[in-house]
């Protein structure tokens, strides 16, 4: 997908919201799981479909972490597959991140990108920067596929080497911006940017002035949607804010699908307003 | 598996080599994708199983890398569970990594730990430090099972941000070893450092002198062994020295397993002589 499309789409909709596909069997409802026959792979794609369905007309992408597939081996893993091919099928026009944060020496990267552009179809993967430019480049050069570089995360843990400071007072996740906008363009590099951060947002727009950033930690983890605008967006709206479990286990009950539509709703609606004053589309 | 069983391993092969079980279908063996009727999973199956029970007696621990399975999509996932339990069944006294090189925000993390240690039965996993303390912890905890932190990796782009000094002098590398060794005992964290940083052992030691280190980079990627061990070596042995490619893809022909055997055969020759020259097991 080109960045011109996830534009328009962002336009069309007046929304830029991600939901957040992190479906724990725990978590589900109860008559989802009694309606499956208690078959973990039926009881997923049940639950995910309803969520996609109902939500589709409130985002513009949405971004299943593996982990919560991995967790039930293989057919967890089917159903992520089934999971993304389902998106494809439905709702062409949103953008599918695979939020996995991989990163790792070149020929095994090289294995990643492929099981996740080749093999599940997804848009976009999450990498993790540690190992730098040759675990990030073979995820780039997949036409209208998307790398989208962990650099200033949501969690408390972001604290504990990403505000490092080198012997010029940069930041490690600064120059984790700076050195990657030398191996990619903006129609192929995203950045991860935590909600939880919001004033932060003026120093990164410092030096990736264009660049779309997925900001995760609205929603649960309590990040201002406010003053990520205020301070992140640009005239092309330039952000893609996730928010999961605030959206996907709103109700817990039948009615799970219809609360997690007017959850979504909620945060496209404030979107809406933050969109009109800060962006020009 | 705790510690001393690693060591009492070691102790009895005179060999701390880790087979990397990067097993891409591309490079298995004609003959074997023949017999297997084209079918992956038998494929990579019958590859590993040959390869696992030719070297078992040369090497202590495996690692299956998950892109290699990830790949495979579903029945990738499969191969990678069965070929955990393997070694499970056939070769219990052998460690087994899964190399993920995971860490996401603390839910996320944790439903990681559940799909290697839980799901997938393995005694190790290695974990990204980027995203701090909270991402890292969730692996922590399970008895008997490990964390292996990338600390100093051996490819090339481990000197776009791993090197990087802060205020004080200090490398990331070294910040990431020192912060975490007061998260988890040597009984429970690893670290991932490259053969390709010979010297760098020595300041690793300077801050992590018990640690088990697990050691990527000899064989197909250049570093010396004998370096490894002179400079990173502990009385208990303290290494793990992995090689992949160059002993699961030592032959590509009928004779692949038998080659692989001997490649390991060769390394472990040589681990005995480090053994007794610079451990006292």
């Amino acid at each position: 997908m080109t960045r011109q499309e996830i534009i328009d789409h962002i336009k069309e909709k007046r929304s830029f919201l991600c939901v957040g596909l992190d479906t724990d069997i725990k978590k589900i409802p109860r008559h989802i799981i009694e309606e499956a026959g208690e078959n973990e792979y039926e009881a997923i794609m049940a639950f995910n479909k309803a969520i996609i369905d109902a939500t589709a007309p409130y985002c513009v992408a949405y971004k299943p972490n593996t982990a919560f597939y991995e967790a039930f081996g293989t057919e967890g893993w089917k159903a992520l597959n089934d999971t993304v091919a389902y998106i494809r099928d439905n709702h062409p026009k949103h953008f599918v991140i695979i939020d996995a944060k991989r990163g790792d020496i070149g020929n095994t990267s090289a294995m990643y990108a492929r099981a996740v552009f080749d093999d599940l179809k997804a848009d976009a993967i999450t990498v993790a920067p540690y190992m730098g430019e040759d675990s990030v480049k073979p995820f780039l050069g997949y036409e209208g596929k998307w790398v989208i570089l962990l650099a200033l995360t949501s969690n408390k843990g972001s604290l504990d080497f990403q505000l490092m400071k080198d012997e010029h007072g940069n930041r490690l996740f600064e120059n984790v911006i700076r050195k990657s906008q030398t191996w990619a363009t903006n129609d192929e590099i995203m950045y991860v940017v935590g909600a939880t951060r919001g004033q932060m947002f003026e120093d990164i727009r410092a030096i990736a002035p264009d660049n779309f950033l997925l900001v995760p930690g609205v929603g649960a983890q309590g990040g201002s949607l406010e003053e990520v605008c205020r301070y992140g967006m640009t005239a092309d709206c330039g952000l893609l804010v996730n928010s999961s479990r605030a959206i996907i286990y709103a109700s817990g009950e039948k009615d799970f699908a219809q609360a997690a539509a007017c959850a979504a709703k909620a945060v496209a609606d404030e979107m809406k307003e933050f969109l009109d004053t800060y962006s020009k589309i």
